[in-house]
């Protein structure tokens, strides 16, 4: 899409609005895909916005809060009438009504499911015991279902029928007369079968599915490998309860992306563009709160080396050097481990496995650097003893910063703890202090020949 | 699925070939997804597993290796035959086939493509003309086009001969005798349409569509906007080329992210768990060596400090903290931006609120934390004039961090520079830098005070 179209097309329907021609404005925007809509009311004039949602279907409305933000859902659900925001809200797909419900206050969401019809009501608050970002919370009900008994004929007549429901035509997930899920048939099978044949005989048996409750990046892990649009949910007496869709798990996949930065830059939970200041920097506070204090550790480690320092300011000189680098080093293996456990599973032999390779790199880059930074303090400060000192410590820095980079996340996994989490403090503390209490040891033990 | 059900299937496959029962065999794996048998592959004792390949038919074979990573295909291609690697490379999707030749040498690629049927290898080469990460190079031609001209009925009865070849059914692409993509036509449309009607009646003509040159991040942007679950391709005079499918576009969001993740942490391009030590070490080093430099201009700054330092020893103890506060709080703006800016597009007016926003986060965190500074330090180190000094010293490196850590990366943006680079060498230089300066700036400027 070029921009120029998006402009002309905002153009047209601002035109149609203005000379009150339902006609024009509704050929208009007719064959608009929800984010269209959605950007046409982003991108409206703010006073002929209600005016733009007065024009728009109960159907149409239902699409364009799908595709907004949360914050721009609220303002036009605010601008609906209690009837109106009904209506729409049933007509929304169950999956975004949930997540939209999940940002109100509990007060709010009351009053919302009360407006529904008592089954659409239930159906909703069923899905909200599911925690939040779990396979139960994230799926939703338009798949279609066929019994096992069907025969081919019945299910393309359940499929037509369904049509305009379901989203993902590719496959019907077969249950059994307990709502067991038991099978599935592609739409390819269903095309190339016989309409007389039973779909329990053309049906495959093995579907691979997922519990309710399974965590949504685990969910978005088999959704790239199955390489599916829809994975079947279940629950524990293999119940299908429903869908959890491929648009969906996009979602995931940026925002658990979106996760890990923030948790590997310490940036603080979910600020985007529109945060405002103070709430950004109150969440950015918590993690720089925490590194003042780490910093004022590695303050008073210096302190106690005072006296070395004062014989020798010198070692001041190569100091930011040496934390600045076993920190990069610790940061950049977690983020090896981090995103490497995003799309592999780990058994114990690829643990043992990553462990050498990453202490072998570590002794690779602390001998590569341990030399370069040697000549660098030996030309500089012109001393063999200081260049050794330095040279040593970095050395062994980098060797330790590289395995605490990647031990501590591995083991924070195995212990179930999400191993993003550890950057921010863990590692920077651990590889901090270690590093400077290794750099003024040793530089201790040879005061005498530094001086 | 449970570990155990893999693990029990793994045992009876191997028991079936050790028995040489075919049929058993055969019936065991005859409803396994591609990524399943590719962990049976990868799972099988080394001695037996061409064995297990030379079981497998040669649909089987390409489904099998189009799951495995680059490095298992080609273990699989050197085990098979000549003739046999060309029936198989044949059944593969084409994208697959194009990210798989891609790895190779020059040499290999065309002895490859030559044991192809002329048409394959032309279509293959065509593909390969189009740059890396753009949607030429990933798009497939696995979908059912039909001709405006076609009833429903045609379309149907296409749709039927080809069924077994598209992957992705949702959608029918229209184009006109030229080739032009003119149209799109849903499968519930057809399903729901008479027989008898022109398709060109029933399509939609305004079709969400992407050069074939666009960036395979602006894509995975597009799909999952509009969350199709294919996008159609096209070439600058909208001849339809091919689509791009919704599991290649879960694959880039993860790559992306995972490049994103390299950027910010300085980790180095494409280390995976499986990257051998000395590749992992010499990619890494690229960035640390480049630290280690910054470190020594750091170093100096502080050296041109130093009589400054050596009458105050004290001022050396919140350096760390200072250095370190400052490179975090701009590694915080930088995430928010860099992660930001995959999902948004930004104007001025989002660019300019954007820096105001992130001025306000710079003062209040400054605030915040210089007053703490001042507190802790006037309590360690007993001395308000320390105290005043750093914590001016704080409050002014946070405001600065934080701008450089936004306005970067988003000059970078506006010059079509990846922001992300911007990390590891332009922010940590600048930051470490400016703060060195500023922290001892204010402190000599106060010196006379501070004795």
């Amino acid at each position: 899409m070029l921009r120029s179209t998006e402009s002309r097309l905002l153009h047209k329907v601002i035109q149609a609005i203005k000379e009150d021609n339902k006609q024009v404005f509704e050929t208009t925007i007719e064959e608009l895909q929800p984010y269209d809509l959605a950007q046409l009311y982003v991108n409206f004039p703010v006073s002929d916005r209600n005016k733009y949602l007065s024009y728009l279907s109960l159907d149409q409305l239902a699409k364009l809060i799908q595709a907004l933000t949360n914050k721009e859902q609220l303002e036009v659900l605010k601008a609906l009438s209690v009837e109106k925001t009904s209506q729409v809200l049933e007509r929304m797909d169950n999956d975004d009504l949930v997540s939209l419900l999940s940002s109100l206050e509990p007060d709010k969401i009351k009053k919302l499911l009360a407006g529904l019809k008592q089954e659409a009501s239930d159906m909703i608050q069923n899905l909200m015991k599911y925690p939040p970002e779990t396979a139960g919370r994230i799926m939703n009900n338009q798949f279609v279902w066929i019994y096992k008994s069907y025969t081919v004929r019945e299910a393309v007549d359940k499929l037509k029928h369904f049509a305009e429901l379901a989203e993902y035509l590719n496959y019907l997930y077969v249950i059994d007369d307990r709502k067991r899920l038991v099978g599935v048939v592609s739409y390819r099978d269903l095309l190339l079968a016989d309409l007389f044949e039973k779909i329990e005989d053309i049906m495959k048996t093995r579907v691979v599915h997922v519990d309710a409750w399974m965590d949504q990046e685990k969910v978005a892990q088999l959704i790239q490998r199955y390489e599916f649009v829809t994975m079947p949910v279940v629950k524990e007496d293999q119940t299908l309860l429903g869908v959890v869709t491929v648009d969906d798990i996009i979602d995931v996949v940026y925002q658990e992306a979106n996760e890990d930065i923030e948790k590997l830059s310490a940036s603080g939970k979910a600020i985007d563009f529109t945060t405002k200041p103070l709430v950004a920097a109150s969440r950015r506070l918590t993690w720089l709160i925490l590194l003042l204090f780490i910093g004022i550790v590695s303050g008073s480690i210096i302190a106690s080396f005072e006296e070395t320092l004062d014989q020798v300011v010198a070692l001041a000189f190569f100091m930011p050097m040496i934390a600045g680098m076993t920190g990069n080093t610790g940061t950049q293996s977690l983020a090896v481990v981090v995103r490497g456990l995003t799309t592999n599973d780990l058994g114990w032999k690829q643990v043992i496995k990553l462990i050498i390779r990453e202490l072998w790199v570590g002794i690779i880059i602390g001998v590569a650097c341990g030399i370069l930074i040697f000549i660098i303090a030996l030309i500089w400060q012109g001393s063999a003893t200081l260049g050794f000192v330095i040279g040593i410590s970095l050395l062994c820095t980098l060797i330790i910063g590289t395995l605490a980079g990647t031990i501590i996340p591995l083991i924070l996994y195995r212990l179930n703890i999400d191993p993003a989490v550890a950057s921010g403090p863990l590692i920077t503390t651990i590889n901090d202090i270690l590093s400077l209490l290794i750099y003024f040891g040793i530089a201790t033990l040879f005061i005498s020949k530094l001086m």
